[in-house]
């Protein structure tokens, strides 16, 4: 039996991101169409537009890795959107919900960050600057969204939760 | 039927984080004695210590809320915990095991990290000054084991990973 190596780690890392990515892209249009508020609205649907872009960047990496773009069921991301999924259900029409929403999204973007940031390492090692390039744009993109997130929790939406 | 406020968001969350370190610590233990480096093993073993203590804290949280310390089934933490157990199960004996695991510790970490970062802001802004106070003691420690982490993957364990 072959050892396993770093590339083997970074394949199976891509395909679970893969996986990721399109379970929120399922996941998004819910949270979407469940919030209350405006704001947290359009964060969500600027959201959406990037996660189709970091998808196709997913798509890019996989050919350049000569590999066929599949995803590999992500446990993880299943479990943390279950829980944004009872958030919505629980918490619907309370002044809550949109707080508890916020949080949500944002355990979504830190699952990422951290995915993408072993990614991004494991490629630099293996020599990969043009896949490097590709996982560093996602990774800034899923950082400024956490963010925005907090700085939108800070100004209105926890504040509207609180005074419910 | 009485609307659901932030303090319920916030009840919630406790027992979710409360369920996620317990579940942590069963995991640690198999991380420890699966891992094949010296430098990660210590790692493990002094987050293992941070989290016993970590538990505790939440015990005094639940106690100044006046509530019961009672965990709520996370299923993200659950997700997230599967994958390192996959990692473990399927890169046993080869280089790039820990690697793969150090990756699966810090994807634990991030989720540790968002889930007490919103509950700090949640009690800050109900004015639970104490409850701050200590989870922001947690908040630290795991902001500091997720930088560790990511020296010692740098250091060394990516490189025996790539070496292999």
């Amino acid at each position: 039996m072959k050892t396993k190596t770093l590339e083997d780690l970074f394949h199976e890392g891509l395909r679970d991101i893969y996986y990721a990515e399109r379970q929120i892209l399922r996941a998004l249009p819910k949270m979407i169409r469940g919030t209350q508020s405006g704001d947290l609205r359009a964060a969500f649907e600027k959201h959406l537009e990037q996660t189709e872009m970091q998808v196709d960047r997913l798509q890019q990496v996989f050919e350049l890795m000569g590999k066929r773009a599949q995803g590999k069921t992500c446990p993880a991301i299943d479990g943390i959107l279950e829980e944004g999924q009872e958030i919505l259900d629980s918490y619907k029409g309370s002044a809550a919900l949109d707080a508890g929403l916020l949080a949500a999204a944002q355990a979504v973007e830190h699952y990422e960050i951290t995915r993408y940031g072993t990614l991004c390492t494991w490629a630099d090692l293996m020599g990969q600057r043009e896949i490097v390039s590709l996982l560093k744009e996602t990774l800034a993109e899923e950082e400024e969204t956490d963010k925005s997130l907090t700085d939108l929790a800070e100004a209105s939406i926890n504040q509207s939760a609180l005074a419910a």
